[in-house]
């Protein structure tokens, strides 16, 4: 493009330069043409506006609160513990009502144990011994529970024997008992309660029903029919993961509550409400029983009246629960709805379809085949 | 396209297909062609250079760990406690310094509760009776604290009593102080220690000045002029999210604390520093008190002489603050750069206005009209 | 578009409108043509369909579980302890195995603690005092253990002394030992769970080998050859993330462990395997001691043969490991294959080589430069 002279240059400068058309007036291309146009149109109604809802601004940075409270006593009468009762500080770990939480539906209990020597469990491999020199002194016993005092214990006449430990003794020895001791925790309900706010577009709500009747939460239970009411049983809460509370009561295993609000605040308040998924997030389908389950220890600390101080160890088998909560909203804003309605018409002039673009609005054209190519003779 | 013999074929390989252009010698279409192409020229420049900074590339997987520390003590004197000096490891729960952590404002106190047997709470409808058959023994109560033994206590002459219970007894009855009895936790602080980094640019950074003044941080406040002082008295942190101290102290809530990185790594370290934004998470606005407030019950386990547990049970009142982290970092790289200045070249060649695409930058354009359209009358 | 007349309106709607072409028959045109379409077939295949691997839907929406369990013991002997043996229970906490834990390694311990007057410790500034009217009484100690009963305490003929105060008395004084107490926590091992499924394939795997050999996770250590034996030294875990052990040991810190899943289902599931990244969290680089280090405080609560409460307050020092799963997972599918396969046949026609497209597949189209412009002589 070389200019000559200022002129040229300011009257090239003015230039429009557009490609020549040929208009085929033939009715099967022409047809076959329109017939695009209209899957076009279809495709940007029913897709891009009905489905995908491209006229609408979207929030997706939620925020979300999470207060967790179950609610629930039960009875037990066992050889270590007696007759028991067990209420809400009991038995939920840790108390907080966060979005996690952990309720103990079996345990193994050593009582009083105390910081002294014993027989190292017969269970740990790496305790066994036949003669003092097994038991090095100041080492501690791999997978144990305590450290080898130098002296091998053999009762009676027996020729193998465990290492004398220092430890919290009595060792734990008991293993997990085959009926779950808390197994009327699935009797125990939750209460969710769940605060949301879009900030984008400054919209909040709650998963309860927003009523003045004192006794509405007293009463009610989660249902279909009921879904601003979020007390849920445990039992059912396990069922609809598809497990049984018994097995998962005896060794323990995790759940995950998802909450999801899909909200589309063009149509009233009271449409924004949130759906609830139940699913087991622990392997419940492997048979091998090395890495099912869900289990941990701690302890209570007490003194004596001499001060000196003594735990009660607890092996707690129970079902933790992961509260999860996911969300977005959408309201009308002429932006999108412009860019979008935009490269509609421009997508009917030039019949190129886009492409499928995964969680965002229209905007990006593909390139498709131009049709038939005509040869230009002249 | 049929080729006639092996020559044809190669000669076509080479074949090279262009459109036809008409050179439009017009000054007013010409006029309106340029002022399309500045006003794309300045599209690109503003928005998507300067605004969206698209010559950057960016890293949104941030890394980021939270260290709590709440400091203070307060002193309180009531009938069940007696004179008592409060301090951080008897307030604050849990105790580790997470990202979340409850301050306790006000509180229940049940002390000495054993397993025993004992009335049942007047305030639990399900607990009333009127002879010993409605109390059917080995029944739990629902929503209330134990296992029915079997009788009815009436006190006196009363018509009306409520079932006797084997539970922790005696049960909770008091009901919420209407005082905060930590009201002075709004002179706590709480020091929010926040390391950041993005692998992708290994660029770390902390919210804490890096000095070596050992007494900054015990004598600094967090405000505008001090953001590097990541100290906040929970009393003013609760007025940002416009709440009302005393109120969220006697029923409890929730707090977010959000922090912001929104760092250009071409510009000087200092540059990249965060911002704090405060929220109330739980739905203050809820008139009703059925879904307001936030507390939870935890207990004390203690043994007597005799080796009998016991214990203390607290229902917990007070603050749960969420501290939440954000971001992202940009920095100048020669990929999107060449992208993003090509797409813009293109875009001024055929007058096509890339569509407004979120939170990513240039590339997709979209088809637009092509302005007038001229008819080959050859 | 002037239309005449009925006829003419529907003859027009079946009007085709295509562009001319010229067909230069250039070699050197010809050839860049076709080096071009080359270069783009390569493009497309090489990058978009086996690096991007856009022939597959993509899930990202991963569930995951987390279940970690700490093992090991070790024995101290200190002048406020004596003979002590650490277990699980207690030094892991919290104690109920989520995605982050504390390992205490080092331990101020205050015992003893009851709720009576003593001195102020000195190293609080606000707390020195020459004369009585130097502390107001009842108001607490700024970054103090407690509140002022109005009394000076000066030791001796000493001009200068600290406020006596209301407290849980003795106050603590010691610093931290230099030496870390439980520095033995190297050697402890760490077993963490990982339970993951992708909801869009119905897919589940564990990092766990699916053995029912129970000895396996008894002996086996993780390493690359053995990944799924997710069984991690504690002293490895901090030198993989390239710190000293016995440095965070005696000042503490925090550890990112971060699991990456990325599947592509088409393959075997054994292909689907995690990934292990360990990454210090907290600023060790930062040379300053004000804002570097982890530590806490929390208390054992306990009643005497009177039922007065004392405590033992700990300031615990330790590593805080914070597990984080990340993951995605591909599987063949016939509509993004065929949008991208479509995408790539347009773009080899039109040579318009699309735009990188961060983390998302092929589609939009960017205009490139047309080549050179063929002008119309005719």
């Amino acid at each position: 493009m070389g200019q000559a002279g200022c002129k040229g240059l300011y009257q090239s400068l003015f230039d429009y330069k557009t490609e020549k058309y040929v208009i085929a007036k033939n009715k099967k291309v022409g047809l076959l043409y329109r017939l695009l146009q209209v899957s076009i149109l279809t495709y940007l109604v029913v897709w891009v506006f009905l489905v995908k809802k491209c006229y609408q601004d979207t929030d997706t940075s939620l925020q979300s609160s999470i207060i967790t409270k179950v609610k629930g006593v039960t009875f037990t009468n066992t050889s270590e513990l007696g007759e028991r009762l067990w209420d809400v500080a009991d038995y939920v770990i840790p108390p907080q009502g966060e979005n996690v939480f952990f309720v103990i539906t079996n345990l193994v209990v050593t009582p009083n144990q105390r910081q002294e020597t014993c027989a190292e469990s017969a269970s740990v491999p790496d305790a066994l011994c036949y003669e003092d020199s097994d038991c090095p002194p100041g080492e501690p016993v791999a997978a144990g529970n305590g450290v080898r005092t130098g002296r091998c214990l053999r009762e009676g006449s027996a020729q193998k024997g465990t290492c004398e430990i220092f430890a919290w003794c009595p060792v734990e020895t008991r293993s997990r008992p085959t009926k779950p001791l808390l197994g009327e925790a699935k009797d125990f309900t939750v209460y969710i309660k769940n605060f949301i706010r879009f900030p984008k577009f400054n919209f909040s709500k709650t998963n309860v029903l927003d009523t003045t009747d004192r006794t509405f939460l007293k009463s009610c239970k989660f249902s279909p029919e009921n879904p601003y009411c979020p007390i849920f049983r445990l039992g059912s809460v396990v069922s609809w993961t598809g497990s049984n509370f018994q097995e998962i009561a005896v060794q323990g295993g995790v759940i995950g509550i998802q909450i999801e609000w899909d909200c589309d605040l063009d149509k009233a308040p009271s449409e924004c409400y949130p759906r609830y998924y139940f699913n087991r997030l622990d392997n419940r389908f492997s048979g091998n029983s090395i890495s099912s389950g869900y289990n941990f220890r701690f302890a209570k600390y007490y003194r004596d009246a001499a001060g000196v101080e003594f735990r009660t160890l607890f092996k707690a088998y129970g079902i933790r629960f992961d509260v999860m909560v996911n969300g977005k909203a959408g309201k009308f804003n002429i932006i999108p709805t412009i860019i979008n309605v935009g490269s509609g018409v421009a997508l009917m002039g030039v019949v190129r379809p886009p492409g499928e673009r995964k969680g965002e609005c229209g905007a990006a054209a593909e390139p498709a085949d131009r049709g038939g190519v005509a040869r230009d003779v002249g």
